[in-house]
C-alpha cells in the first residue's frame, strides 16, 4: 500500500533539466506539468521586469540532520507537512498576487477535494487585505487552463460546505473563470489575463484597497 | 568538523512549544529567537485581520522518499538549498510586504555576509515592482531591533561591492533605519513602524507604484 501524502500525490522530484526531456520538445508541450509551465512563466516575468512571483518551497518537518565531516549537511528524517498557504505569491505593479495551481485529469469537472480548507481560508484573508487571490486550474487531458478569482471560487466552495456538489463542473468553470491559452513565451500569460479580463472580478478588491 | 550549511548556522529544529521553555517566561523575553518573535507577531496580525504575512518554508532538495505501508511518507535523504528570495512576504492593506530577518551577536556592527547576493537582487526587483522591501535586524546582545528600508540598505551593500566595509556600523544603523521596541502583543510591531515612520523612505516606491 502506497501512502500518498499530504496532497494525495506521490512525491516526484523535479526534473533537473526539462530541456533534455524528449516529451518537452514537442510543439504542444503537453508533457509539461503545470508547475514547470508556471516556473517558466514566472522566470519570464522576472527577467522581463514584469513581476516578481515565486513558488514557495514545499513545507517539511525536519526531524534529523547529519553533519558529516567535509560535506554538506544531510537531512535523514523529515516529513511532508500540509501547506498553510497557497503555492505562489509575489508582486506585480505594486499589487499583491497570490494563487494556488492545480491540475486535474478529470474531463468534466474540477474536484474540490484538491484544495485544503486552510488554503481557502488563506485566500479569503488575502482578499480581505486587498490582495489578488485566485485559483489556476489545468485540465490536463483537455489541455485547458482556467483562472478563477477567489471571490467566484468562494461561492462554489460554500455550496459544497452547505452540502452541495463537491466539484465545479466544466460549464460552471467556463462561466466563472477566464480561460487562458498556453503559448510560447511566456508559457502561461496569467497576468495579461488578469490585466485585461478580470478587472470586473476584482472591482470589489480594488475598492477595498482604496478604503483600507 | 561540523559543516554549517548553507547559511553558516547549524540546523536547530523549531521548538514545538515556546511556552514551556523556561527562558521565555522571563519578562524581557530575551531567550526568544527573532523567528519566534516574528511568528508570534504575524499570527497576531493574521488573527486581527491586520495583514497576511508568512515565513516561507526552508528550501530543501529532496533526493529520496520512502513510502512505508500504513504510515506517512518519510524523506530519508534531502539537502538544504540556498534561498533565492527573502524569508517573509505577504500583503498588508493591499501593499506587498517582503523582508529578510537577521540576528547578530555582534554589538558594534551588522556583518553583511549574513545576506546572500540573490536576496539583495530579490529585494531590488521587489522594490522595482513597487513592493515594500526591507531588512529587519536584531542585535541579540543589545536587545535592539532595526528596520532598514531596502533603498537605504542598498547604498551600504554597494559600498561593500565597491571594496568598502563589509558591515553596517551601529551608528550608521541608527541613521538609516527605524528602531523598534519589542512589546507584548504584537511582539514586534513592524507594520506600525512602517506606517508611521517610514513613509519618507518609501516615497519613491509609492511614486513608482502610481506610475506602473
Amino acid at each position: 500500500m502506497t501512502i500518498r501524502y499530504p496532497n494525495g500525490k506521490k512525491y516526484v522530484p523535479a526534473q533537473r533539466s526539462a530541456r533534455v526531456n524528449k516529451k518537452n520538445l514537442s510543439f504542444s508541450n503537453r508533457g509539461k506539468t503545470l508547475e514547470d509551465e508556471l516556473n517558466e512563466t514566472n522566470e519570464y516575468y522576472l527577467s522581463n521586469n514584469e513581476a516578481v512571483i515565486h513558488k514557495k518551497p514545499v513545507p517539511i518537518q525536519i526531524v534529523h540532520v547529519k553533519y558529516p565531516a567535509r560535506s554538506a549537511a544531510v537531512i535523514t528524517e523529515a516529513y511532508f507537512r500540509s501547506p498553510s498557504t497557497t503555492d505562489y505569491n509575489g508582486v506585480w505593479k505594486g499589487k499583491y498576487i497570490d494563487f494556488e495551481a492545480k491540475e486535474t485529469k478529470n474531463t468534466t469537472s474540477f474536484p474540490l477535494q484538491n484544495i485544503h480548507d486552510h488554503q481557502v481560508e488563506h485566500m479569503k484573508k488575502v482578499t480581505e487585505q486587498a490582495g489578488i487571490a485566485f485559483l489556476l486550474v489545468k485540465f490536463t487531458v483537455l489541455d485547458r487552463y482556467f483562472i478563477i478569482p477567489y471571490e467566484y471560487f468562494e461561492k462554489k466552495w460554500e455550496r459544497m460546505i452547505a452540502g452541495g456538489r463537491k466539484s465545479i463542473t466544466l460549464s460552471e468553470m467556463e462561466e466563472i473563470s477566464i480561460e487562458i491559452k498556453a503559448g510560447f513565451n511566456p508559457r502561461l500569460d496569467y497576468l495579461a489575463a488578469l490585466d485585461s479580463f478580470l478587472k470586473p472580478a476584482f472591482e470589489e478588491t480594488i475598492e477595498r484597497q482604496e478604503n483600507l
